[in-house]
């Protein structure tokens, strides 16, 4: 796993209705957005009158070869790119997952995490419902097959009322496709077109462009695509409010080439870099990208500080993702396996090193004490987004509050641990102001601590009653 | 998979309370009982508090290794031998199945069929509820976590109460293993102790000689038998009556040395031969048993008509189960695989050949082509129970009821099929003969038709209205 | 691997030219050939220019599937059933060995045991020839490519002079298969042909059955049969000399079906069984097999003696071959799995125990205690063979003889370890009684200690220092 | 595969001698040269005494895992990865190979190819010996298993005069590990020291910083490096000749981060993008590389020509090798699979694109094809070497001649194939001029067609005689 894995996100999804070989398109699919998630892949089809599916751990290259994806015939496909939290070693956890209930059978890839996921769950169960997976996905399927929603003209709208968090949410049915978007849009979610007339649906467009498929729109916070034979169709299930978009999808997340939130990711990663070379100005030699994280930004305080662009620090391409931990006499030898550092390049210089964040720090600090070893004579580094300093519920698997460096930590004292000469990190204001929606529409919690939704009691006592009541009413 | 594999039972169980090495036991016991199902084994254990378990495809021996042995720490555990006939590709599918509900966790191993399941889904669905499974098994989950069953003192006892058809159940609760048997006593399920002083539960007790313990007694027809810390304890869920033991685990399924409904099989199995032997007598120079299955009944044979018993045909031992099919140009080379005729015992003579059964008709017809190609002067075929002429609803899977060659077929028919000079088949009351209960104690459906639950429609419409008031009414 | 495991027998062969499906067949015949080896199997096939194979670890049906069979196109294959003494995990000991010399690619499999491949090697190893294996086998290809052989119009004639031991070879070159025997006869083979004509050579005449294949005769010691586009050629290499025949393939390895050294296997056994109960007559109740190495001995016994044939001890069938050691705690109560005793058998009962043979004794002595626990009142321990005290160096893999249970104890202290009321083994006399060639065309070493060849040192300094100077006159 | 395949090295070494975790110590160095070969990997140890080894096809992480690794006990190791070119299936080719022979045993790892090893091997198969393996490195057995080399007091002095070719050998002994680079130094071979005091051997220095080892020097072309418990020594088995250093290793191969042949590659590469500015000039509004091969030499195209650079082709990152092929009718769809374009940074733009080298250009095409449709204006394709016309003999497995895109055709037909304005490829002379040695001491054959060695006979009749005379003087 390359080195910004201590920040992962939780999944991609992608879906397609039409075309025969569906399978096959959902996996090239899912081998573009592969960066979303690389613990377990699954691709789920429809005939027309049956899901099926195929799961499993790994790669998206590894979970599937040609005999795999030859069974999986069908006119529809969800898939779906899984960075699995808890539970990963049960399969029964890898996405899409497929249930049987009164409305038959269906399918969910979810990308997000439900804030009220576990509240609703032990109410379904003192309701006398199952749970067979770990997920917060899985109360979807109750909540659909809620008797109260199921004798309604519209379950799905329904269910949704009740879900609170982050969820890009692609649902199949024998005869659609469901993809829907939180009513705060904190995930991306993207409708296609192909270039022989089939509808699409993705995380990122650049899954789009992996099949030559066309962005047409996002999927609006608040809204239900349909993708089915009669083509696309839209309605809403909730109100229009002021969107809280996930900024960090543009930071570090997203493929860089993709559209997100009505930008270029390459675009504004390079806007950061030229921002973060703007707030505080230093001489140096050379600006050092991080790679591959950081060299987006490091590109664009190049170009605004007029300082030269150096690779001075080179990954270990090629090598595979598992990798036998050193024991502690080979620890401080093995730190080096990953990214190398071009002594000819950094000796007896000042160098800028820029990355995209800092989590824990130790992977950084490690990166500083190889670049002094070989004689650089200043490090100042820059970082393309503020401290992360608070957790995130919406589906950024973020290590513990208390394990990230910036938590307790002045810049200064991160500087000292770190061991360069001065530290900066992008302001928030500096941040917000490289992405051309207004800042109220994006999600800042992990820099400010300032929820959108209440992620310690996501819903009060009394909606919990109303909630309760609303839900099984119909068994009366 | 050897010759019998037409004949195919649904499972073995077993199940172990207290000794710290409950895994490594229970894979033993399993490892006795393999002959009940080779498709694919599961262990849970209990560590007094959490559930875990480890499934696969494949043998006993394939599923687990000493790694995954270790890895299941507990102080109780149940497994199961499955024979999976339908949607044996998904491997949520196999046993014991783990279900989180608002009891906790819990584990099911199931020997058996439920012929009732559907209907109960289906208002389960109805209600609202997920199915992750296409098991009858599941419905057992819903009905124990129905919340007028769990505000009960004893919501297994009512659980129970829903359910038709034959079942021999483990469950498995963080602190105890409830062992079921249900009213009827269809298939086995036996209590024993091991040397040193654990309450254990098997479907045979060969699962006993194999870990050293010894075989206490039946679990009786319509009771409960828990184990846990507090040792064994018993409850009945419903009144004596009369039994309905499945006499096809005497005639083919159990282990010989296995006791079972008050018999050991060996025992009943020679009987049964020496009945044969007394219904139509022929003079011959041999009785040649059908490796292996066969064999039994050959001895008691011999030994009744007085004519020598002679081994004639040798089974190919050592091979592995999976084997890849001939072309259609290398069938006729390839029937002789896995039983080989020989010769010199055959040439010239009269022969008697005996088999436990008959089911499609095509391996021995097999076989009696390579035993007159083998010079055999005169064939006389006979047969350890009666023709075959229906289908199981109480866990064996025959094939279907126009695939069994006695459907439909007189026994000359099938003589003259499988062509050998003469046919003859065990009597019901013959057969019924060899056992020592009562014979209204013994299901003889697949031969008689005779089905003691109704297996068209299990439940009444009255029931099943009633059954719904029952069930949800705690909802209300 | 069943009960019989401490006598292995190094392995099996197999040969066909002709059909284009030679790879299929010859997967089906080392199939039926399995019990001659379970450690590694693997076909090499001729296209009539190239050879090429697959080898790997496990059975036939494990080694090769559909796909794997499919690729392995040609007119012509050898196979190989083994069973790897030494270096078992260097997955280049696998044969069919493939290699390459001057006289272009061959591909040998080999059933048997030279004893003078150290000597030979140690020499070619001197004259700086590369091993890349630690079988005897690989020092074949060294002989037959030694240029002073490879110069004269027969290579093989003069490579096989220098072999000393026992050897059922096929080495197949692009355009044949030369199928040689050893001067001594030790190990069997014979020559076949299929219904549609093709020849064909196996280990066992049970391997032709399994193809459809008529067995014509047996290769003869110190012939060298070629299999070609041309049909059968036969030229002996060494004048006709006493056979020394391996009679243990008769008491133990070969099916029961095939014909062996010119007589029925399973005929054999049955004499042993009554020879045995002519020699030491003992009043019993029963003769009981010890299954399923003594089934066909037990048989003949129970023929001869007059008293009941039962079955009072039953095989756990379906289990897979690997298999987790219990520890220390587990393993009384484990000596269970693979053997069953039927307790209403042998309960009072005087019975007459009969096995093939005894190599180290403990696990016949586990079963007596069983047989003692289960109520047998006397046990009479009868033995299809003499007491083995000697190694074997022909190719069977008897335990060092100080395991050898016979070896420094008389009959009446082995009954003693065993447990057994009496115990008679087969007389040399009786046992060579029972096959049909003069006494003195068998090998008896591992009872009587007479090898044919002298074992300790095979071929003295004189005839090595000739055979040096033989060996590479042709460099000079 | 990133995007580079075309152009395959064969193979990387890395030797350590002492510490007791030899084993995990050559992983993470082979996992740093993972680069130079994917397709197998292998470690070869000595305890002093004995050799072992374990092979896998595969990436070093997936060879080998903490088990298979803690196997590997010994006290020193040898390493290889691969990328085999013929007989990848056999196993038996997979390096380290391990023979023994007269000398005991012994492994070797090789980095190049001998132009002269079929003349060889057919010698040595003219003289009885056997091959095993399909490589040209198993000679190298043959040559020092001479007689007439084995009574040598160098046995490995003499067998190294025999041979052509590029070799960078790593020959392992129980007690000593050899070192050897071919007389022309057309592979690199670097010494290295632990911090800990262990002397190793790698075929770049990025394995040396991998497990924290400083570079002490490059292993001379001619020379022998022993690795012993005595330390290190040095011979010479070639007097000094020029150099033939392979600068493609410079232009493609190697780890930007390594020193080779006195200079680091990363510096080189930028100074070739410099160079190539500065032969051709173009106006434009950006240098953007193609990714990751062209990244370096485009900085230095930028730095030079002031031309701002670019990210506009960003590679898909984390997923795996391999890769299910689309079908026909994906296939137009699926070529961005691997490299997305920013259409944002491109559209309207004259931009130039930098890569190190053409091979076939079907990628290249496709990639410009993309490039036009995202609107750029103008495209300038520039190459960072000389157009390579011709094959490679001394391990680097280019394509046949007639598949190269530069072979029969002039730069101004490849502009037309490429589809882009302007193609200018660095001079030989501007090429040479990047690193540091006289030209004289470099190879250029693939791109001049001077090869230094004869590639097509490479040793003549006169030589051949001398030689098999000088080979085999020893048997007389």
């Amino acid at each position: 796993m390359p080195s910004g894995s201590e920040k992962k996100d939780k999944c991609g999804v992608f879906g397609i209705w039409g075309p025969a070989d569906s399978a096959p398109r959902t996996y090239y699919a899912l081998y573009a957005q592969q960066h979303r998630g690389q613990e377990s892949a699954g691709i789920a089809i429809s005939d027309g009158e049956q899901l099926d599916a195929h799961l499993g751990h790994g790669l998206v290259s590894e979970v599937f070869n040609e005999e795999t994806l030859a069974r999986l015939e069908g006119c529809a496909a969800i898939g779906h790119n899984r960075y699995s939290t808890t539970g990963s070693g049960r399969s029964c956890n890898i996405q899409p997952i497929l249930q049987e209930f009164s409305g038959g059978q269906s399918a969910i890839a979810h990308n997000g995490n439900l804030v009220n996921a576990h509240l609703l769950r032990k109410q379904f169960e003192q309701d006398g419902h199952i749970f067979h997976t770990s997920t917060d996905t899985e109360v979807i399927f109750h909540l659909l097959a809620a008797p109260n929603h199921q004798k309604k003209s519209d379950p799905l709208y329904h269910a949704l009322q009740h879900l609170q968090g982050a969820y890009s949410l692609l649902i199949m049915f024998p005869d659609r496709i469901e993809a829907v978007r939180d009513p705060w849009g904190f995930r991306p979610l993207v409708l296609g077109k192909t270039e022989d007339g089939y509808d699409c649906v993705a995380s990122e467009s650049v899954a789009l462009d992996a099949i030559g498929a066309e962005m047409i729109r996002e999927v609006e916070p608040g809204e239900i695509v349909t993708l089915s034979e009669e083509g696309v169709k839209s309605r809403r299930f909730f109100a229009d409010i002021p969107s809280c978009h996930c900024i960090f999808e543009h930071v570090y997340f997203a493929n860089p080439s993709s559209k997100l939130f009505g930008d270029t990711v390459q675009l504004v990663r390079e806007k950061m870099g030229e921002t973060l070379a703007g707030e505080l100005p230093v001489e140096a030699d050379y600006v050092i990208p991080m790679p591959d994280s950081g060299r987006s930004a490091a590109l664009g305080y190049a170009r605004a500080s007029g300082i030269p662009f150096r690779e001075g620090i080179v990954p270990n391409r090629y090598v595979g993702r598992t990798f036998i931990k050193p024991t502690q006499a080979q620890r401080t030898t093995a730190v080096q396996l990953k990214l190398n550092v071009i002594e000819e390049v950094v000796r007896d210089k000042r160098i800028i090193v820029v990355d995209d964040s800092i989590v824990r720090g130790t992977t950084t600090r490690g990166k500083m004490v190889q670049l002094k070893k070989a004689g650089a004579k200043e490090i100042h580094f820059r970082v393309s987004c503020p401290p992360i300093r608070h957790g995130c519920y919406m589906g950024v698997d973020f290590p513990d509050p208390n394990q990230l460096i910036a938590n307790n930590r002045s810049v200064d004292e991160i500087a000292e641990y770190l061991g360069v000469d001065t530290l900066h990190y992008l302001s928030l204001e500096g941040m917000l102001g490289c992405v051309s929606k207004d800042s109220g529409q994006y999600c800042t919690a992990c820099w400010s601590g300032d929820y959108r939704l209440d992620v310690t009691h996501p819903i009060s006592k009394l909606e919990l009653e109303r909630y309760q009541m609303n839900m099984f009413d119909g068994m009366r």
